[in-house]
């Protein structure tokens, strides 16, 4: 088998690509180690960056989340007892975030893909990448028994933290950088009215929690909780009895509970690559890059590796410009860093550190003290939070 | 001996302090330990916030600061190799900087206390206070053999951080917050031109470089250093050498070096206690908080300090608001901690941390792209380097 781009990795990152190339006419596979619907059993983020959302309707496949998504226009922050507001659409001169879940965008990604008839290969087991130092990179794969072969131009690894992209690239020619921080999330999913109309970040002494939502019928929340908690250990009312705790008391007052539809624990994690091309290898979202989920940037930053690759192959293809793919990883660290950079500074300043000493947590209480009272503080939260600029690939 | 308010320590906070009460009419004697020569000697901060100008022309002793001093209106963060400008007026909506030496401060404010007749006992030894939480303190000092006595309403403790103020409150009645950073500043004063019109804050790999001045034709230069380096091991040449090795290419072109007339290492610290007050003793600037000197806060927070004290002992003696006394520390605190926030913030961005791990590294670099390229954040610098405004005291 043979095509122009090879995709490893079928979740949202290696779907919106496909889908950007396919309408582009650049031929593109993509194997999937999974099945469908193990892949639309991942929860995860739910916030859309402006960026994302227009990428999304560049790929036509925005429509049910233009129906069905719920524009934000701010969010808070609630500590020391109060409750702060940022003004996203003011502070930024009209930039919001879209809510809607990252299963539904896969889900709408899956469905254009199939309407299109670009293949998909799932249960794709064992896929590995081939000479990509060379102009003739290839994957091989097994499925039904039998080992297959996939020729192609270039291949994008958009196979997360764990996939094989990165893990094929000689440990001498990439470097890693790496922050474990010492807490995790404890999430819920629940089908309940949610709490407060935008997204709530509290600062607590007993710990972080987050108010979230996927709809006006179901909501996400989250409680910082020891890295060696486990989930068995959290019976709902529990869960319930915790986030009440941290929150202030108009929203404990009025918060709905009910039973949890999920519920998990996820560590938090910076992690960074450099560079993040091999040869002829490209890695794209998670397989580059981890942020901890405080800030929602997760998700929206494979959105803005997959608009800069996507802008490079289509010159390629379209124009000949070679010379653009030696850029790739360059344009998109930068962007990477910076919302690395916010994801790490939301985190510092929202969680309860173990063994922290005083002063550090009086800056920590200056910093969103400051950060709010100052419209330019403001400004920086928010244009971080809506997302920074995709950059201009010429 | 008896007057309304004792001042402990002639340093710039007393005797502003001093100045600021004997034209408002109320009585006040401060007591130094060490001689008016030895009070001069000590080379300390050149960077006044507008708060602090405005605060010394309020007290009548600005004339030859407005005549010698230079108004800064910007300064620069080199790093990366390259040059990026803060242009204070500009982002703040006018304010500026004003440079002129904590040395000239203090010289102007002993000659208006000479000139208007105030008393200030200096070679004042074991200045003790007493009886801080009746209404009827008292202090007790020797002097040429003798003990003597004075006797006062209130007692400023303008006395720094190795006073005695601080260390005559119970430890169980004060907070110690503190940070020791794990370097320290080696500077010179040089009758030389400065190298650029504006300070330079310069992050290199070799470590952190201040360009500073004092005057047109003096110069005040900072490398930082290991906090066991000795000054003994650093000759001008050796200086020089490392400034121009940090310094961007054309800056290090036309450094103008010469002999030093100065030299020493200060270690970096954050020191905050609270509260700043203990019955009818105030501590005041350095008495009861240290920053590192990264963004020229030492000076300008002690200013800040005597203002609100000031204020708060005026509407006492005017208006009979004694119930104003308490909130000396609240409102001090508020302004303390997010300069304090702003110090730590710029030392940590700005310095070689040794031990830190790769991610630490380009958080620091990432912080100053992002900062310096956006709007929003390069405000955020300059609101906080002019100088976060004074609260006023109702």
């Amino acid at each position: 088998m043979k095509t122009q781009v090879a995709i490893i990795g079928a979740g949202p990152s290696g779907l919106l690509l496909g889908q950007l190339l396919h309408k582009a006419g650049i031929d593109n596979v993509i194997l999937e180690r999974q099945t469908p619907d193990y892949v639309l059993s991942r929860i995860r983020a739910g916030v859309l960056e402006q960026g994302m959302v227009d990428l999304l309707r560049k790929a036509d496949v925005s429509a049910r989340m233009d129906a069905e998504g719920l524009v934000h226009t701010g969010f808070e922050l609630a500590f020391n007892g109060r409750r702060a507001h940022i003004d996203l659409k003011t502070l930024t001169g009209g930039k919001t975030v879209m809510i809607y879940g990252q299963t539904e965008v896969t889900r709408d990604l899956m469905a254009a893909r199939q309407a299109c008839g670009a293949q998909t290969v799932y249960e794709a087991a064992n896929v590995r990448p081939h000479d990509m130092k060379s102009d003739q990179p290839y994957l091989t794969y097994e499925k039904d028994g039998e080992v297959h072969r996939l020729d192609c131009d270039y291949i994008a690894g958009c196979d997360g933290y764990h996939g094989v992209a990165r893990q094929s690239i000689p440990a001498d020619s990439i470097k890693a950088f790496e922050r474990v921080y010492p807490f995790g999330w404890l999430g819920i999913l629940a089908d309940t009215p949610p709490v407060n109309e935008e997204l709530v970040y509290a600062n607590h002494e007993r710990g972080f929690a987050l108010c979230s939502m996927r709809s006006q019928t179901r909501t996400r929340y989250y409680v910082q909780v020891a890295a060696e908690e486990k989930v068995e250990d959290w019976s709902d009312e529990r869960f319930w009895n915790e986030l009440k705790a941290r929150l202030p008391d108009d929203l404990a007052q009025r918060l709905v509970t009910g039973p949890s539809i999920e519920k998990s624990i996820a560590p938090l994690r910076s992690f960074v690559v450099e560079p993040m091309q091999y040869g002829r290898l490209f890695l794209v979202g998670d397989a580059a890059h981890i942020v901890p989920p405080t800030g929602a940037k997760g998700l929206n930053l494979a959105a803005s590796d997959v608009s800069t690759l996507f802008d490079i192959l289509s010159k390629v293809y379209g124009e000949g410009r070679t010379d653009l793919l030696a850029k790739y990883s360059q344009v998109c660290l930068r962007r990477v860093w910076k919302a690395e950079r916010f994801s790490w500074w939301m985190t510092s300043v929202l969680h309860k550190f173990p063994d922290t000493d005083d002063f550090s947590q009086r800056i920590q209480q200056t910093e969103l003290d400051y950060y709010v009272g100052s419209e330019a503080g403001r400004k920086t939260i928010a244009e971080n939070y809506v997302g920074l600029p995709y950059e201009t690939i010429e």
